[in-house]
């Protein structure tokens, strides 16, 4: 067995079973590898973003790590922005690297170069190979890692791929255990049997059906008001889950969201920060008169604080049906399409048991307010703030979940970033229709000009936000994935009804405004 | 004046007046200084590997560097692999990225990540403004870096950039000079002196018109033969210029074409050294037993270097015609294409003054050798190996040279990796001609797969060469660049003739295989 068939095996025996791969030359024993292990299941993307950002997808809806294969640096490098999506979504992830041969690597060949500068910026572990003995001891911590949540990135010349691996044990790593501790749950508990007015404010394992349970519990006994973070690595939502709010993305409207609260109680997540520094505007969205308990950890057992937490409070053993949303669907808009209609039509319109992306910036400012009444769903949105998470991140999730459909609410600028998910979706069948907020423009920015005082943008300003002359259909189509244009409330109706019975990717373009 | 304005008047008056942009929230008042100065324009990329590809072509077509602005860390991140070819190129490059508000930093917000971490890995010189009083001297830093010629990058925190600049001085930093020394060029020239069998070697400068001219008069003198660059960031070439030689891609033809050389003269370039490692073959082309000097300098010095050294051994002050290449076309080809059809029907039809981008891989293999009787041309290459370099490089130089025709002969693989370049392409109306080889697959790895001894690759290992289902003529169209498929040679031809007559960008998919 030499290096990458070690490295296979060893995934493979801790169920990394998915591999998101774009491989090169340094990468071909890897390659040749993927096909020793019976049950790999590697998957090409056309441009890195797609790997990494299907692998933080997948990781999402798996819970567990899939496997990326990348070329070098420049490889490493495109992954890097839907790399940091995943970091902050707290997704693991096992990135495995091709360095070229260790006796190459110091004549400077033209594609050389700091792979691990580039691989520490959003790995939480990050080692290169530096003999081939080294190499399964290696091999190992970066499966462990991986496994106990975090993004592991291995770089493994070329030549250590191809040798022989003489210690060829593969053992399995130990899941790490950090329980809760007691104190920081009676601090919690002080807190909330204080009675004053209270938020919980949600993420991570928080958000996830035995959480949102809890926390019901918790709302049930002591009247609080559950948030959750504004971008959500993963959030369960609809009919029969607590009515949660989400943090707004604008300092001025999340601080007059949050002032009325004498104590705000995070669980899953830190104190909300703001997206963006404005000046004369806190960073932060709690004040210094509001009591403040963080319990941030990123593994499940912040599940168990809040189950510690509704024990200790006496909170009754089911929530209290009052506090947890009914079906009731969004009226069925009419006329042209907007972004706020094109919300209501998706909360309307998505089946039970979907995987909404959400990454429609500007167009999905009211989603959030009309999918307390949906249908039990899951909503996956855009962690990190570097754009193109969606596309790549709905082409992870359906490969996780491939009895689930899967909705990938999405804005144009942004899909643009990682545009190639569409062929991956085509090549690999995959059940996602993409609804394309298609607004020819970068509205976000057009806001952010307004708030910074240009009024009357000059001509360079106006083109840094004009995104017109992409024809969605087409390009859509170019890559294998069947497509329609629809510009009323009707016709998105219509086509979303149709594509949601048909198996493989659709793409609707929503011509709004 | 505020900081941003600084900057981009900076720019503006050291001759920067391009800005290749995908800006954000954290870059608004960069945006907005972009109308404050008379003469800037800015290209938008809807990505930002299209941005920084873009600004390599220009740099290599205009001898002068472009300015870019990308937004955080993600943005950045998006522009590594053509950062990387443009460091490989010896492209200058301003880069200009913001950062978050430097009082809102220390809280971490989403988007934050270690953006010098990044930088660091491409740029020959990379800074955060620290305060507001320092940006001027930061910016006079980095605009003077990128005038000498290197990759310079200059964070900026959002509130540096709104604060009033109170040292206004713009001063024009001073050009570098870096005079050959004599000793260098005695040592190459007593090495030529000995009459042995030479190759000379050139990169860089060296293959500018100068540079050809007077490696041609070396060659009058001492019969030497002359090389370029498996990879030259830009080479001009065509008839009246000295036959050249590419040094072959893979080691085993590079030494065979390089052994029976005693005396090895590079120029402008470094020794050549193998794309990749493969076991049982040197990493270096050049072996011990040859004579060998390296004159390798990034800047156009090395052409005085070329014509001290001519002088010194009396070479004729005008090139012997015979040593120069005289216009003679590939007979045109005709039936089904192929790549080497491609190649020729290329070469007999590229006008006079064309530039000619080259990211065709496998299908480009035999055009280097039908090119030395074309009209002069320009020929831009795959510096770094980092693919997607050809449509974002080629949208740059059309930007640097409006009136000379752009072919951008590229790979259907590669030009998935920044095919946003496209849309660029129409806003601007540049005068591109794209000649797509749709093969449907990345034959170099296939052919590196058989190289590694995998003759029967499994499932896995074909699914990562395979990229069927693309149509490129969609792919065009969606993004507005007139686009038709051909897949003989009398349609190739017909409809690279017809697209070379017509202004703006168009897309010729060459059906191979």
């Amino acid at each position: 067995m030499n290096g990458a068939a070690f490295i296979i095996s060893s995934a493979m025996k801790a169920g990394i079973d998915i591999c998101f791969a774009n491989p090169g030359t340094t990468e071909m024993p890897l390659v040749n590898a993927l096909d020793s292990v019976p049950g790999m299941r590697a998957v090409l993307g056309l441009f890195e973003g797609v790997c990494t950002g299907a692998a933080d997808g997948y990781a999402r809806m798996a819970g567990k790590p899939a496997m990326t294969v990348l070329h070098l640096g420049p490889g490493f490098g495109n992954g890097i922005a839907n790399l940091h999506n995943a970091r902050r979504a707290r997704s693991p992830m096992l990135n495995v690297v091709g360095e070229h041969a260790s006796w190459h690597l110091p004549f400077d060949p033209l594609l050389a170069m700091d792979i691990e500068a580039l691989a520490g910026s959003v790995s939480a572990w990050c080692r290169t190979a530096k003999t081939q003995d080294a190499l399964a001891d290696d091999t190992r911590k970066a499966i462990s890692e991986a496994l106990n949540g975090r993004i592991s990135t291995l770089i493994v010349p070329s030549d250590f791929q191809l040798a022989r691996i003489a210690d060829r044990k593969i053992v399995l790593p130990e899941k790490e255990k950090h329980p809760v501790e007691e104190r920081e749950v009676e601090q919690a508990v002080d807190l909330l049997r204080k009675g004053e007015k209270c938020a919980l404010i949600l993420g991570g394992h928080a958000l996830s059906h035995r959480g949102l349970m809890t926390a019901a519990r918790i709302q049930s006994k002591i009247h609080c008001d559950l948030f959750y973070d504004t971008f959500p690595a993963r959030l369960e939502q609809g009919a029969g889950y607590p009515h949660m709010y989400r943090i707004p993305y604008l300092p001025e409207m999340a601080l007059e969201v949050l002032k009325p609260y004498d104590t705000i109680l995070c669980i899953g997540t830190r104190a909300p920060v703001a997206f963006f520094g404005y000046a004369g505007l806190p960073s932060l969205f709690v004040n210094d008169n509001q009591k403040k308990i963080v319990m941030d950890r990123a593994d499940s057992a912040i599940v168990d604080a809040l189950w510690m937490i509704a024990q200790a409070i006496h909170a009754p053993e089911a929530p209290d049906p009052g506090f947890l949303s009914s079906l009731k669907r969004p009226e069925m808009p009419a006329g042209d399409l907007d972004g706020a209609k094109a919300c209501a039509i998706l909360a309307a319109i998505q089946p039970e048991n979907a995987i909404v992306v959400e990454e429609a910036i500007t167009n999905s400012l009211t989603y959030h307010s009309v999918i307390n009444g949906c249908p039990k769903f899951t909503l996956l949105s855009l962690t990190g703030g570097a754009i193109g998470q969606g596309p790549a991140s709905a082409t992870g999730a359906a490969i996780a979940c491939p009895d689930r459909p899967v909705i990938n609410f999405q804005a144009d600028g942004s899909a643009m970033y990682t545009v190639q998910s569409l062929w991956t979706q085509a090549r690999e069948n995959l059940n996602v229709t993409t609804l394309i907020c298609s607004n020819r423009s970068y509205d976000i920015l057009k806001m952010e000009m307004a708030r910074s005082g240009n009024l009357t943008p000059g001509a360079n300003a106006k083109r840094m936000t004009d995104l017109s002359g992409i024809n969605w259909v087409k390009l859509g189509e170019s890559m294998g994935v069947a497509s329609v244009p629809v510009s009323t409330c009707e016709g998105m109706a219509l086509a979303l009804e149709k594509a949601l019975t048909a198996a493989g990717p659709h793409l609707i373009e929503l011509m709004i405004g």
